[in-house]
Formats: structure tokens, C-alpha cells, sequence
């Protein structure tokens, strides 16, 4: 049987409009994947009468009401006050979970000794819930039933939010899945959310079993398809033929399966390969070197690079000669080779990347337009140049310009054609 | 007299997860502004009955209800259909948002003559309402007041919703005009949430008007003072006295007021005094560039950097001496000194940034712990290194190593100590 959840957000920055309620979109997904109805998101500021009746209207229209945020010390704990009462429950001290601050407590400050009292409050759960462990912040989350209803309350920032849904709140719902659901994302880079969807609109709507959504991100496209079945493998079993005939239809633009970017798949072909790279960046200044960076084990293949943002440091440090940058300019093909190949000897890598280009607001001093970028890659043999008409917002350009960078990796040491 | 209003956005694709809610957001910016108190969201999907029971909701709890989605053909009109019904008021055709929509049509499809008919549907608003001229896409908005309540529908998509608001909606909302809100927001680096909000939780509990409230954002606090008062002068004086004393109170760890960030404040200081800036990374791993580069026009002061992941590219690149990195390791007070010299030395800047530490999820071969970093800023006379223990995520640590590093460099440009 189908169960429907409401979502309430407790937060006067909400209702102040400092942020938005991306929590509500984040589990309205999942909890789609996971084959629960939403019917209704609420957001309510940090007042117990308000969000009494909020909750008071929800469980009336859900069996399955989820709070974000009202947890810690600077709201006191109010959202786990109002439930707990809500649902005639009264809050106990848990013991595991002060243990569990207090280790969280000393790990951030190790030269204060204790814990201050205020976060002790954080330890009151509601009797009989089942706790949710905080590994990503402070604050634990926690669900319980009560009256037929289900009651999950988690952190409101969203780094919390997100990874205590999945590992604490989604095996708390465990029985109430009816059969398996299966999904298996196929990620793409290189074509628009329009031509892709432009492509599958008829299939997609004539699909039911797996169902196959595409998600826009960061200048990339997601198409996840998903299966409901009895057991995991009859999901599997439904999900390959829909899946073959994807990867027939955008081949190398697919960059992975169920992978968790771009820059992981990199990551683990070179590692494979026992290869290094290293990278040269202007107009990305520092976000291709951090991305391979974010990811734990980079320093197997990733040695370093340069962020080259004035001229004078790519002749400087890149030996990027100084005829180059005064005839084509900072922003050119010769340039991105030049960076490619000095930061490849510079540091010794098997792999660099370079990366030049106009991210905005406005155009270059040579009139070069927004948007205009070159990504090369060097190695042994020639060196290979793309370039690139990014659109967008700054960041949006910085972005994808990066990507395509990786994306001339992804293709070099998997044997593809660079376009 | 306050006046309260509730926004309710109608759209399935909000329920499953599409796309956030950021007309909300946007709309409880402004309205906060013109002194309106929002007291709840609601998202609804494309549902009659249900969106008939949260409007029914909505008028016992507001005296201003705005929709946002739901208008136009792909949905039946739905919102403006129900909204009409719930207030007892009958569709009308209006001819002038019929002649608007059509011209706007040609303007799009010059070549195909003839709206379709499904459009028209579109210029049937609620009897006796204002119609919102839609200069931004097809479906016209509108707002009425009925049993004490004002209605307002504006269009789903943010390009529209936005405008929309601002050029008709406002001024339809004119006479409830009531006095204005001003908000001032201070914020710290270097203080944790629960010790800011325990040094403040009596004062903030008293505080009406200004109202304190603390945001925990990416290891800072931005304390918010908000104000309500008759003019704009009026709010301000009464918010001076409480930011001077937060001022005296939290002193250094004060990094701006109403600035988006503590990279924005380091580049406004070096555009102020002239003076450039570079970076060398390790644990960080490009982060600290890739903030200093998102700003636009940050190329007046930042040259560039090195991310010199691998030791061998801190000795080849940074001139890091090998018996440094043999006898204290890379994560050490004397690499990180000689990282920031380094890269000072190799891009001619005036000053230099280093980070060197171990941002996880293991400890480095040396047995340093996760978390431990050493920051250093390097310019003429001594360089000046900090211990830094950072907590949470391998992005959480990056992100405060990154945040240290601009303290540094914020603290030596205003001539502050440096802890």
C-alpha cells in the first residue's frame, strides 16, 4: 500500500527568505525512489504554537511526517519539544547519544575540555524513537510511530540532512517497502537537458516499468531509471533492456553508471591505469585541481598544478613563452597548449590538463566573449585542444569548463575520440 | 497593523523533487521588506481538492494568500479555477489580457498567425480583480480581495514570479504599507554556534525589536539584527545600539557587516591598498583559489597559486628544501612556512597564503591526526603560521582550512593579532 509523507521545515530563515527549503526537494526525491507519495511540503518558523498546529494538520493527511531543522540548542530543540508533545511521548536522556556529542565535541575543540551545557539538551529523545546517529554535525535526528503515524526528525542543514535521510532514516522505512525499488542513474556529459529530453520525451512517457526521469545538474544529465519488482534481480532483469538501448543511443556521452561524477570516474581510470596528472588553470582558478582534490585518495594520481591567473605566472612558473600571450592572447588555443605542456613538465605528470577562458561578467581586454574557453590535455604524443562555448552564470562557466577538461581525460585513457 | 501572509506553490514537479522553492524564498524576501509577516509555506501539487483544503487552511491563518504555479494551459488554469471557486467568484473573460496574450504570441511566433485555443482559456480571470499584465511569459497573474483576505496568483516560473511581483503585485499591496524592516547581519570566523549562542541566549531572548538571531553557515555564524520602525532612519537607530554592542562583545571575530564573504572582505582590502596575493595548497587542494577566483574582478589582486598535492611538487615548484619535508613532514609548521614563502617568492605577490594538513577520512603516514592543519601567510618581515584543529567532513575541514587562511590574511591587512 502506497503511504504519503508531508514534509515540514521549521525555520524563521526559511520565512525570512535568507534560504531555500532544498531539503524538501532532496527527500521529495528520494522519497519518490523509495515509492512514498508527497503531497504536501510546509515550512513554519521557529514557533512552537505554529508548528503544533502545522503538525496537528499533518497527521491528518500523512502517515509519514518528516521535520528538517528546529533541532540544537540555538532553537531549543523545538521541533523535538513540539513532536514529543504532539504525540504524547516525553523526552529521556539518552545516554549514547551525550556520548556521542561529547567524542564530537572534543574532536572540534580538543583544547577545551568540556562540552557546554546547552548541547547536553541535544541528548533528550523522545521515549521509545529509535536515534539517529550525527556523524556528519551535532544535533541527532531520531523517528518513532505513534497514532498510526510515522516521525522522522532531521538536522535542517543540508550536509546533515541529506546523508542522515539515506544511512539513518531510509532502514527506519525499511518495512514498509513493498517489494524492492531499483534505480540505476546513467550519467551524461556533453549534451543539453533539452536535446536529451527532446530525445526520449515519447519513450519516457510510454515507460512504467522501469519508469526513466532525466535530471538537469551542473551542466550535466541524469537519467534514472527505475524499477519496482519482487526481488532485486527481477528489478535488474527489468531495468538492462531499457538500459542497453540508452547506451545505444548516446554511447560515449554516457560516462558512467551509477557513478558519483566526472571527476570520480577520472579518478579511477587513472589510478587503474597507475597513471599521475597534474593540471594548469586560469579562468577555472582552482576548481578543476579542487575537484579532483574533494575526493578522498587523490593524491594516488593527482600531483598538483598551477593556478595561472595573471600572464605573468603562466610565463613565470608555466613557461608560457611571452610572444604567445602578446600575439593570441591569454585566452587562445597556443596558450592552453603552452599551459598544458609546461605544467606537464613542470610537475613531472604522465597527464596535465590546462584550462584558459573568459568566465565573466564581461568580456576579456580582447574583446574575446563570455563563455570562451579552451581546455587541453597534454601527454606523450600531441597535445590535444577543445574548445568550448560555455553559457551561463560565472560559476555555471567555471564549472563546465572544468568538466570539459575532464572530459578530454575520461576520453584519452579510455581510447575514444576527443569530440 | 501587521498584515500575515501565506505562500502556497502548486506543482508536482515541487513534490517529487524537481526543483526547490525558490519563489518562497524570493517572495518572503520581498515581503518582509514591505513589513508583511509570513508565517507559512505551502507546496501543493497539481491537485484540485487538495489545493482547495490548504487554501481553506491558509484564509483562517492569513490576510494574504500569493500561489505561485498553476496558471496557464499545461495545468487547466488550475489555481486561478480553485482560487475563484474557494472565494465564491466567478471567471470572467477580459478582454485586454486576451489582446496582451495574442500580441505577445506573435511577438514569439511570427511566422504561425493564430494563438491556439486552449491560450484564451488564460484570459478568464476572477470577477472584479486586478489583472498582472505578464510582461515575461504568457499567463497573466491577478489579485482580488474577498471575506477579508487578498488573493494574489503569480506565475511558477522564477523569471516571471519575480518581476511580476515586483511591478504589480507591489503596488497592488501599496496601502497596507505599514512602517519598513531593516536587517543587519555581523559576521564571525572563529567562534563555534553553540559558544557565540551561549554567550548571547539571555540578550536574544529579550531582544524584541531589534529581534538577534544566529545562523550556523559553513563553520562561521552570521548574527542577524532586524528591525522594525516606522521609516528606514528609524530602524537603523534602533538597531545601532545592539550592533555596537555586539561589536564590543565579540570584538575581532567580527569579519563584516552585510558582506556576502570573508573571501570578498580579503579582495576588497587588497583592491583598497593596492597589494596582490597568491596561494600554495595542499590539504586544500585549489579550494582557497577557486573561492578567491569565484569573485568577478578578483584578478585585480589574486596572481595565482600552486596546488602542490604530491611533496615532490612542494620541493620542484615551491623550493620547499627536502630535508624540511624529510625531517618534519609535510603537514608541519616549517613546510607550511616555507610553502607560503615559496609561492610568495615564485609569483613576485606582495603576500602569500599556504595550507598544509590532513583533511581525511584517514590520518597521514605520519600519524597526524584528521583535521590538523597549519596555515601560513607570508609577506615582508616575519610569516606567521596557525595550528588549526578543524572537525567534520573532508569537505567540512577543506572549507574551514580555506577559511582560516582568509582570517590570516583579513587580520594581517587590518593590522589585527593574528589569533
Amino acid at each position: 500500500m502506497a503511504h504519503t509523507a508531508e514534509l515540514i521545515a521549521v525555520g524563521t530563515e526559511l520565512l525570512l527568505g535568507n534560504i531555500a527549503n532544498t531539503d524538501a526537494q532532496m527527500l521529495s526525491k528520494e522519497l519518490s525512489a523509495l515509492g512514498v507519495n508527497v503531497f504536501h511540503h510546509s515550512v513554519v518558523g521557529d514557533n512552537p504554537q505554529r508548528l503544533r498546529e502545522v503538525v496537528d494538520i499533518a497527521r491528518k493527511r500523512a502517515d509519514l511526517i518528516i521535520t528538517t531543522g528546529g533541532l540544537g540548542p540555538t532553537c531549543d530543540d523545538l521541533t523535538k519539544n513540539v513532536l514529543a508533545q504532539c504525540f504524547g511521548k516525553k523526552l529521556v536522556f539518552n545516554r549514547e547519544a551525550a556520548l556521542r556529542m561529547e567524542a564530537y565535541f572534543k574532536k572540534l575543540h580538543p583544547e577545551s575540555g568540556k562540552m557546554t551545557e546547552n548541547n547536553y539538551q541535544q541528548a533528550y529523545l523522545p521515549e521509545g524513537c529509535v536515534p539517529f546517529q550525527n556523524d556528519w554535525g551535532t544535533a541527532p535526528g531520531c523517528g518513532f510511530e505513534a497514532d498510526g503515524v510515522r516521525v522522522i526528525m532531521l538536522p535542517g542543514p543540508p550536509s546533515e540532512c541529506g546523508p542522515m535521510f539515506r544511512e539513518r532514516a531510509v532502514p527506519f522505512l525499511q518495512d514498509w517497502a513493498d517489494g524492492v525499488i531499483v534505480s540505476r542513474t546513467l550519467r551524461i556529459f556533453g549534451m543539453g537537458e533539452s536535446a536529451v529530453e527532446a530525445q526520449l520525451r515519447e519513450q519516457m512517457n510510454a515507460m512504467k516499468n522501469p519508469t526513466l526521469a532525466p535530471y538537469a545538474k551542473e551542466g550535466e544529465v541524469e537519467l534514472r531509471l527505475t524499477a519496482k519488482a519482487g526481488d532485486e534481480d527481477e528489478a535488474r532483469a527489468l531495468i538492462a533492456p531499457a538500459e542497453a538501448a540508452l547506451r545505444k543511443r548516446f554511447g560515449s556521452l554516457i560516462y558512467g553508471t551509477d557513478v558519483p561524477s566526472l571527476e570520480w570516474v577520472c579518478l579511477e581510470l587513472l589510478k587503474e591505469k597507475g597513471l599521475t596528472v597534474s593540471v594548469a588553470e586560469s579562468c577555472t582558478g582552482g576548481l578543476l585541481a579542487q575537484r579532483f582534490t574533494d575526493l578522498p585518495g587523490s593524491s594516488a594520481a593527482f600531483k598538483g598544478g598551477v593556478v595561472s591567473y595573471w600572464g605573468q605566472v603562466k610565463h613565470d612558473v608555466l613557461n608560457v613563452p611571452n610572444d604567445l600571450l602578446f600575439q593570441y592572447g591569454a585566452v587562445s588555443e597556443p596558450v592552453a597548449r603552452a599551459m598544458a605542456e609546461g605544467v606537464r613538465t613542470l610537475t613531472g605528470a604522465d597527464l596535465a590538463l590546462a584550462i584558459t577562458g573568459v568566465a565573466g561578467p564581461d568580456p576579456d581586454d580582447r574583446g574575446n566573449p563570455v563563455g570562451l574557453v579552451y581546455a587541453a590535455i597534454a601527454g606523450q604524443g600531441e597535445t590535444y585542444v577543445r574548445v568550448i562555448h560555455a553559457a551561463g552564470s560565472r560559476q555555471r562557466i567555471r564549472y563546465t569548463s572544468a568538466s570539459h577538461a575532464l572530459d578530454l581525460l575520461r576520453r584519452r585513457l579510455t581510447g575514444l575520440d576527443m569530440e
